[in-house]
């Protein structure tokens, strides 16, 4: 049966599977300290135009969230994200295993499912600063986003630097979440590139999972300065204290992340099969190119619901589409084809999930055209 | 340059990497729900011949240890290990990352290096509850080994008998690290079974980063039920309260170890990276096979040493062998051929450590006997 | 100027402050295991009505629920709480601090302020294990309520018997949080008793920093087993493997209940000074005999606010009241009596707290009159 | 029967007693923010001649222990202190609960029972630095010492000196925990004062516990800056990247201090009985005058163990002594007079301790020679 289930049903792309078999037999240093991670970790900083990022290869998403959250925060503070964040949602108190409240802001309805608002982040600040009781009370210490978000969604340009600017007022850092990054980028509907990422975040990573990769995901630590990452002299609004610009990168000191990933068990002591994938997905554009491919797809599929007078719950940008099926619907297709259930619409419907990925096929989009 | 630096040098072996072009594209579903982790779990059933074992794959050794240990210890608890111990000494502290200290106890010298002694856990045992003030302390709730050791030694059946008859003695379990399983099952020197670390302990892992995997580390919960298994009807020494035998189990029920795995960043969502791994090094005999050629490289290696009149540190029964060089003899060496420092000897000696494993070649030993 | 900010502007009870001098030369050992922690426990027993009950001495609230809570959950546990919940808003993270996610469900408006509906607990554990996605997620391992709430509302005997049944059925724990239990015991309007507090829950606290000592809270784990407390023979529905019925209970072993305080910084040196006060205040009836005064100054504070036309956000059954202001009436009574901002209203008013306390007087409501 | 137990046998000093029965119907603001908490925080800035020094009280030693040492640390850091330190030893894994690893080291025999050599932490710093593996270690984030240490010896002026400034050097923070600070500040046998320990440190606490008062311990971080306490401007050895000579005092900034101690449940409500004890502690000498009265008592104790021909262990400057006892020794005296065990000397003997106090007096001394 032909599946949409998830953008990680396949294996790795050929040319990442071709490039670990021919790799196979070099000996190598262990933990990241090989030349295909080296190599990587240049390509990746070339693709950001950022040539002083530090850029490190850990193996999963939820691992990532943690690692790099725990990372940052103070012992006092906890990590806004949104109520459909991954981190607040789907990843089994990761987080709160750091010792670390997930503090969950509504996000918008609609197009905006899955996306913290500027207005909101601002709000949410300005009203935690100003209650008296905040001193008994969890500090927001980093702001998590996802892009694409859990819903497929993106930040446009304008919304990300509303954001990354409150984060820098407040003098906490951004984090982007890009497991399926190469996704939004690739999207016919963004003016997002991975430069602006790169400028306007403190740390973000390219996922390699859903992406390509057998597993792997690249962590980027942004080292270039723009007039947008400068604070000003004055003393941020959160450290009344004082507040050291350098404080937010410091994080990034390659020994002690390595040791961090190390304490959680992130650190791969085969660290090649990390960095040879990568090396071959910013190889020549694959990582883009296969992203793309996968959109075409998808806006393939979006004709197809389309055609097929499907009902949206939301037509994403991007690699996943959410479909409502009335339960007779669903009993009816579900044998036909595998997709994935998302959540409970009303007593007489649910919300399911149709992802493409890389892997995705012209024959699979002719057999969805023939199930529906 | 020829490398005898550790056992995960190289990727995986071929067999192994055959399975993963083999299997590539085929749309499986996530975090180990897959048809290759159920078939490899089925086979390590079989070769530890527990058919109601619990059988886990997660994906390094430090995230396993910890993963397995705080699943197991109370919030009160801590775990004895050697000194010389990884989860005491080289994993950045991930132990105490989720809250339990790592109550470290001397290994005796010589041939027992990396060992605990039965008699000394006994001791340490009946100490702590002797202690009038042991209410301030940590509770030893759980006991870890490793075997091989990190000196790539051995426990004997009896000795491995006797520390598990004080585990069930005290009502504590008994974990196994096995990241180097194999190069200790395939010793030419050892009466030490799969079957019988089934039999004696309450968790244990088959390692597969360091033989013959890219990455992966086989979790097994025993079932089986012996008279060595059982805990005797009168109260456990530990559990003053009335001790339940069953309870010692409670970790393996499945859904549970699932969610702590994904809580640690643990679980893969290409689950099939492990399953289809292990599912071939537990077809044929593979993983045995593979680990008896890195014991017969070591062998070979050994008698090089002695040839050679090397001065041994230790002349360890399984794949690592540590030698005494003086810095003289190692600054002309080390651009010869490759191996790791291990350990400071005296002012003029260090210790280094040379290690076979599967992908150990003839070229490999020839070229060595020629650099020495 | 008067004060109604709190229930914590004053010292202690004078009788405790007399027994506190009164004993206070004689030599004691430490922690907890003097005579009066004894004869204090001895005297709770007897007003729970349960002899058997394991009582404990902490020090303050937001201590004895991180010890509690961390006590009963798992490793993969969170706590389900009202958003409104102490644990939930104002302890700066302390629950997660220990690794635990709290499980935040909303509680409903009017009367009901503060506290969990039986329905919305069935409804949220109902969809947790029909989410196909729960084993991704926290497991809810505990219950946590607060009686009074922190917006002094109170469970009725029926409320409290539902949601005890839905923790037995699905055999999880239920803690109530009773930092202010006098009060609630006390009201004129509630059918709950110290007894039905034993019976129906797995742990509580009474309260003593904010009824009549300089701190402590009184932990009871309850031992009495009745026919509602009692799990059938068939297994929990959150317990597939089987569910062992003294399974919630084995936090309250006291050694290792001495172990987790210490741990947590919660085990005082002198002992003596928890237990003297508990002793006293067990003594006579005066931890309820103080309690009731407060209530029947609340109750006279209620009527000089309706006669003054104050208008009420809540009017609460046991001694917190909370009163809605316009920006202009606060600015004409903050400087004539001090009470406490709980939150805004609208643009335009603010919902202002009055508390009574064991240590309200006549002069105090004289002095509250005038003001107004 | 007279106790020597230990130095908190009874309650408070009538002095701290009388002012808590004063101030007891005073209406007070909670949370540490009295007006007894400002005085004894002006007081205490006095008395170390550190007049920005950031004062705040905490309940007990076990917890000030842990919220100072996480204060501090950053995820991936452990804390040094010697095999004998309470924090390594019997604070039941307090610190590893808040995730980071006590790094023992070796104190040495004879006088310097309890003690970490400078020679000792500087060869720890120094073998850290160059262990090709560190990044696979803990890393030394603090250390901590006592003074008096557990077996009541001190350091000399020159000691920590030499250990404040490796600290400086390396860039890591030195703790000091006085919990019986008063009776070494106050030996015959001592050339450090308050105002060194200020100088020397970067966070130190008075112990109230046992010296005068119910419970409590000051927290001093000083903010006074010598030629002794600044960094040179070149990079330290432990922060290569660059350090931050503000960055080990971050931990002070007082609205996130307040945060962690809530967070640990160490913030008490009525933060008044802390204030009020330790303004009395610090008015008139209080502190100093019934420290000297312990240290005279102790004096007198060991001239009466001379006199009588006990065999001591350790014969320290401060207010405990160890002596050792033969079996029949301890038959014959422990119903005459209580003392405590404290560890095994051999097959034949062991070592008890006899703890003198602000509250021994001429008659506990006179049934002590009567006794012996």
């Amino acid at each position: 049966m032909v599946s949409f289930e998830s953008d990680y049903i396949a294996g790795a792309h050929p040319k990442v599977l071709d490039a670990l078999v021919r790799t196979n037999l070099e000996a190598l240093p262990g933990y990241g300290s090989d030349c295909y991670c080296k190599s990587a970790a240049d390509k990746i900083r070339i693709a950001t135009g950022d040539k002083d990022a530090d850029v490190f290869f850990l193996v999963g998403g939820t691992q990532t969230n943690s690692v790099i959250i725990t990372s940052y925060l103070h012992e006092y503070d906890g990590v806004i994200a949104a109520t459909t964040g991954h981190v607040a949602l789907h990843e089994a108190g990761a987080i709160e295993g750091t010792g670390h409240k997930v503090l969950a802001i509504d996000c918008d309805s609609d197009e905006n499912y899955g996306k913290i608002k500027a207005s909101t982040l601002r709000q949410y600040l300005e009203d935690f600063y100003n209650d008296g009781n905040h001193e008994h009370m969890v500090a927001p210490g980093m702001v998590y986003i996802s892009h694409p978000t859990e819903y497929g969604t993106l930040y446009t340009k304008n919304e990300l630097t509303a954001i990354s600017g409150i984060c820098r007022e407040y003098g906490i850092p951004l984090f982007l979440d890009g497991a399926r990054l190469g996704y939004g980028l690739m999207s016919h509907d963004t003016d997002v590139t991975l430069e602006d990422i790169d400028r306007l975040t403190d740390v973000f990573y390219i996922g390699g999972t859903k992406v390509g990769a057998l597993c792997g995901e690249a962590v980027v630590f942004p080292r270039i300065k723009t007039p947008e990452s400068s604070v000003s002299d004055t003393k941020s609004k959160s450290h009344p204290a004082g507040f050291n610009p350098e404080f937010i990168w410091h994080a990034g000191e390659p020994s002690h992340f390595v040791t961090t990933s190390k304490r959680h068990g992130a650190l791969l002591a085969k660290g090649r099969l990390l960095g040879v994938q990568f090396d071959t997905l910013f190889t020549d554009d694959l990582y883009f190119e296969i992203s793309k491919h996968a959109i075409d797809m998808a806006e393939r599929m979006i004709q197809i619901f389309h055609d097929k007078n499907m009902r949206f719950f939301l037509e994403s940008p991007t690699n996943q589409q959410f479909i409502i099926l009335s339960h007779e619907e669903n009993e009816l297709l579900k044998d036909k084809i595998a997709y994935s259930f998302w959540q409970k619409f009303d007593e007489d419907h649910i919300v399911v999930r149709f992802a493409t990925s890389w892997s995705t096929t012209d024959a699979d989009m002719e057999a969805l055209e023939k199930a529906l």
